[in-house]
């Protein structure tokens, strides 16, 4: 008998914390989670429960492109009538982008999931259940895809927190995870809970569609413009943030930003982090995108440069402009080379879309995923003719993008 | 964009291992992992790179039980139409039992997943991507589900490993996990591949079918019989092989077990937890089961209770007869209270079905799985007038099952 049960346990067990704290909806969003308040110490911080933060896991993106290739091949030569078909019905789809879609045996349907999991990155249990939550189901935003039908919870609970901290945090975490999901109009029906070293939090997003629900991210024409839908520099923010705590790190970088901003910066990319890239994607249907993938592990560029490689026609990607947290800019350039932010390298969390439209919608997009969500997007780039490549101009415009008020 | 193309990447870097190690399937399953053989320090055991063995992480069954009842009355006062459409369709379905099943928008279909995953328990990398697959699959199994139409894998790499014994093992694991999924006549079609402390291993099942392809296991009538298609012993056989390395501990059980017989139980266990529950589903349709669940990480009462709870009709379960891997039930008295498996605590991983049959096709079921498979499945109780609970009678008869020669 599986363990999803346990699951559920835990999200039931927020009914008993519920009366303890009052609403903690509330708690949790309106003010920063303070862990005094919980009974906690006030050193308590989620994220020391992983050496890792976030993607820490990455692959190399040049081996990763490399054995994709192989993994095509692989499947177009295994002579497996299921893989098969499904380069004949639906070429390109299943490797290399955001979800698998494996053709069903009911009407033409199609299933299409997306599974993610990851470390704590920022220290409030609530949000970062959000985070993970919003997360996964970008996978299926980024091919146009809008509905889930279900979402499966993955949590691992660290060792090392003592019982008091389990009891506040993973009730907590559940409670983010499942609101996201109930905001993207699915529930979480299962899951799996263990015990860990580290605290991972993640999960499984799954539809069954029609073909026509989805957009395959190949088309891409020469005269497109990119798009994208959320603001950079995730990482530097949470990095930042933590380095508040930390006397040696915080010297490097307290000539460039105040602890005002810093916090501000966290802030903004917990909401943004926690924001689903829902709207974007529904609105991918109406202004007829030519393809999108999510920003998320490798980057703007890695990312960029996968969608380009995936594209039919003979097209490259060039960005010009960088949308980037307030002050997150000059934190990454004083911290060296390290997050290589302005080079499209540094990881984000639960990012935007970065979309390929015709020219002549690109602005009405902006303006409508603007006037419906009072989030701005920006015109990032232009799609050449090219290699099917990706690449940053020399000397980009950083666009300071400051905390919604 | 989701890291699901790690795991494929690792999948596909298994071509180059192949071509190192000539035909790893014939490696790996005629003869047990041989570190020295793949250029690994003789000692090295993969059963070292976590704490836990196997489902280590339960919640007690009580508290189980009290909160998933909790969680019912949560979903059918939410107001939420989904869950209450779920409720409403298909009672019972969806809490406390093996899969998640949420109904679709198209055409009366229904989408049934699991997941599941755990740290390593036996030191052959293939067979645990074996196991670890078929104890995936096995919750569709126990709802009579016979068809899956996609897996992914979850796969955390332990930060412990170098390089060297990440490059032969992980492709191992895969490679296993891959094979089982065919010989279940399904795919892997995505996952997720993360770096961990711990080595854990693991997937998802989804299949989309027709309410009539999935049997509720609620019809328990009494005079039925209770059937279980795989011995128990499998965490007394990974325990006690793991012991023979310990002196202390092997100390402990030498005088009841030989060295040959540990070895022996060993390979009965992954053989057996390697073996998927497929066609002991299909025949449950044959036999008209009234219903059945998988013997996992609660050990067979835990499992027995939770099947039993769910009964429409009021019935008990009585088991007389515990099928036990040859010499185990031995050790197991020899740890005293540890395994608690002749109480039918001691947890399995990737156990057999366990089934209510109609007394009179009992038999004709276990002959046609034997036929079948060449395995035994045994009738292990009965169905009684009762309030929905199990027991194990007071000296049940232990069946020894020898290892298949």
């Amino acid at each position: 008998m599986g363990d999803y049960q346990v699951t559920n346990v835990q999200q039931d067990a927020l009914g008993a914390v519920q009366l303890e704290l009052g609403n903690p909806n509330t708690l949790a969003l309106r003010r920063p989670f303070d862990p005094l308040a919980h009974d906690l110490e006030s050193t308590f911080r989620l994220t020391r429960f992983a050496d890792l933060k976030g993607r820490g896991c990455k692959v190399p993106q040049e081996v990763l492109n490399q054995l994709v290739e192989g993994l095509q091949q692989d499947y177009n030569n295994s002579g497996d009538e299921h893989s098969h078909f499904m380069h004949m019905a639906t070429p390109r789809i299943g490797i290399g982008l955001d979800c698998s879609v494996t053709p069903l045996r009911h009407g033409g349907l199609c299933l299409v999931q997306t599974t993610d999991f990851f470390y704590p990155l920022v220290d409030d249990p609530y949000m970062m259940g959000k985070i993970a939550c919003a997360n996964v189901l970008s996978d299926l935003y980024a091919m146009g895809v809008t509905e889930c039908d279900n979402m499966l919870m993955l949590l691992a609970v660290s060792t090392k927190m003592t019982e008091k901290e389990r009891d506040v945090v993973i009730p907590l975490i559940m409670r983010g995870f499942k609101d996201s999901a109930l905001e993207a109009g699915t529930s979480v029906n299962g899951g799996q809970t263990v015990v860990n070293p580290w605290c991972t939090i993640g999960g499984v997003a799954t539809t069954v569609c029609q073909p026509n629900e989805y957009i395959v991210p190949d088309n891409a024409v020469v005269g497109d413009v990119l798009v994208l839908t959320k603001p950079l520099g995730t990482q530097v923010a949470v990095n930042a943030h933590q380095w508040l705590d930390q006397p040696e790190r915080w010297n490097r970088i307290k000539l460039v930003v105040s602890e005002e901003d810093v916090r501000k910066a966290y802030h903004r990319a917990m909401d943004s982090m926690a924001r689903l890239n829902r709207i974007a994607s529904r609105l991918m249907h109406k202004y007829n995108a030519h393809g999108a993938t999510d920003i998320t592990g490798f980057g703007l560029l890695g990312h960029a440069q996968t969608l380009a490689s995936h594209q039919k026609n003979e097209v490259s990607f060039v960005i010009h402009n960088l949308p980037v947290i307030a002050k997150m800019a000059a934190v990454a350039k004083a911290c060296g080379n390290m997050f290589q932010l302005l080079q499209g390298h540094s990881a984000e969390t639960s990012g935007g879309l970065l979309i390929c439209l015709p020219r002549e919608q690109a602005a009405a997009y902006c303006k409508d995923i603007e006037k419906q969500e009072g989030y701005q997007a920006w015109i990032i780039g232009i799609v050449e003719k090219g290699n099917r490549s990706a690449r940053i101009i020399d000397k980009p415009r950083v666009i300071e993008v400051p905390a919604k008020e």
